[in-house]
């Protein structure tokens, strides 16, 4: 079967997330042996700048890149502390698209979101790059392969022994609670100009006057960043949709000495 | 309309500008924005470590990049710290290109150089990805899906209100001014190996025998970083097109201690 | 000719690896260069974050990613501290694909792999971006053009004058030398992870119970990192088919001390 044809000139999509870096070939190789698939695919890089085996940050990118990318786009998806140990790979498939990556708990920020339609384990070797296989390197060796077959329209039942997602690995993330006019929460990302998104949806401030409290410190809410003056502090819902943090032209996170993980308060007003 | 379908077989070229580095998503989702609207579209990467908010980086990197790129190509340009305010968002058009983005002055760079056929204020919502959207990331919202309807065909008046290209922001950068034949300038950019380039034409100095001057420095005018001996500084035409400072196999930012805007003069001896 | 129908609905790989990072427009001049030639080329960057003039580093990254990349693929590498010189600007054919950069040795690692077929001097100005380059940019002048032109179907006889295979520059590395059980060998790169790989392949220590000594450091050789307790040392065959030290969840180069070059003992015990 010559996979290229499968598509029918529609360009499918592969999303490639790992905590990789760019000073390896890494990336690159994976990309190399989807292009040995199907050279058709366009491969659009989700961010391999994840801190070493951060799952947290990459649960967050997922769940948020996730609802702007094409229907049927494949996401493969590379922290993997426990590759060479029994962690399952596996491949879950949504409405909108597909993940492929390590069950260790990377995806359960979308699986808290959409409902998942099937999930297989993959064990079915005749779609990794060969039956025998590096102990280190599940990306090249499972991951990009497996990805490159789906996105060519291979069904994800080819792929391996069908499993519950229900028994998929949760991470432990704390939820907000709301108690009357209080939200309260923590920073779940903390993105490179230092704002600080918390885990508080924005839909609990619309069309409301709101603050947030984090420690001694009072931030108001706004809209805009251009609402506060410059090298002041601002909490707006973000591009995101959660609750966030900014300080205009500046980084919240080291000018207010936030970090992941700290917890704040919303307060609505009105 | 199937937006992949006006192309005709032939690939259009999107290019994204951003300070929005690569530690986050937010350069993915404009991408996952652009595939949604057309898979078909390449996208090229021109930089996204611009400096926070640094325009005049931005504005040289776009001017810099411009002639390298197919006719047609559209370049959708995000350092934005006006973002949510009452900047406009634009869309500019000239022989071989189109630009995308606010108009802050990133593009007078270019509009120093090429003459603008068209300039419109992108007031269309039809083409923005929602007639809701963010206050913080345009780049998603309005840009990307802009771009990506560009590209695939969309004419530019149909994307807003026609405006006058000579009531586009322009930066306020210093020109360089001759007198006789010393000609005084500045360094507009600096690149990752520390090479420092002016904002004094390399035309100055084509066929002369010229040095450069910066404070009690003088450095001699030559062809390429060989005609030092390593660890050297040496003027030369860079690939630019600019006069540039170099150290042979160094790094003339820090060997030299000279910045950014900082002041040089060229000397022409014959 | 209209190159974009060469390829007869293939799409061909271009490969990009330099020293050019990612804070400047250097690398996204050669993919518009590139585009300008044929859009419809696939172009995958390889690594742009050599260290400025790493040649060895460079040699490693080419010979490691090679193997992965589709038939016909051509790699285009520019770390290139004699640019300008009269170091000879190169292209050569293998079985699986192309090599297009400066002959400076950063080939030789997969010349010591691999069987050439053929190799030029790029001296055919008609394949450059325009008869007068530049004497600082050749990635931009020379190698992406011909490497565009390479992967568009020109056959590699036209881009110049023919030369013996045997004549093109190796770097001087060391090579692991085995005296009975005992194999020498040194560092030849490491990655962002810390991970530290020797040029000791795989072959030696496959089956056998082994131990890695460096200095007075003993590691053993063991399967994947988790063999080992979180933070402790470990050697193994890494994904890139090497010799490899790492520390399960840590840095090796930082923990360990050990930078390129340094030597190491692989000890066979059975």
């Amino acid at each position: 079967m010559d996979k290229s044809q499968i598509l029918d000139g529609k360009a499918s999509v592969v999303t490639l997330l790992s905590d990789f870096g760019d000073r390896d070939v890494y990336v690159a190789v994976m990309k190399g042996v989807i292009a040995q698939i199907n050279p058709q695919l366009r491969v659009i890089d989700l961010n391999h700048q994840i801190t070493p085996q951060n799952l947290a940050a990459a649960r967050f990118c997922l769940m948020d890149a996730y609802p702007y990318f094409p229907e049927g786009t494949v996401h493969i998806a590379v922290v993997d502390p426990g590759v060479g140990s029994k962690r399952r790979a596996i491949a879950v498939e949504f409405a909108q698209g597909f993940l492929v990556g390590p069950d260790n708990g990377i995806f359960s920020g979308i699986l808290s979101q959409q409902q998942a339609i099937a999930a297989v384990e993959l064990t079915n070797r005749n779609y990794w790059r060969s039956t025998e296989i590096s102990h280190t390197f599940h990306g090249r060796d499972i991951f990009a392969p497996v990805g490159a077959n789906l996105a060519s329209g291979v069904p994800i039942q080819e792929l391996g022994r069908e499993i519950d997602p229900a028994s998929l690995v949760q991470l432990e993330i704390t939820e907000c609670q709301q108690r009357g006019n209080v939200i309260t929460g923590c920073i779940q990302y903390i993105d490179h100009f230092g704002n600080l998104v918390s885990n508080i949806p924005g839909s609990y401030v619309q069309g409301k006057t709101w603050r947030v409290q984090v420690g001694s410190l009072t931030i108001p809410g706004c809209e805009t960043y251009s609402d506060v003056k410059v090298r002041e502090a601002i909490a707006l819902v973000g591009s995101h949709g959660w609750v966030e943090i900014a300080i205009n032209s500046g980084n919240a996170q080291s000018q207010l000495q936030i970090n992941w993980q700290d917890s704040l308060e919303v307060i609505r007003l009105g």
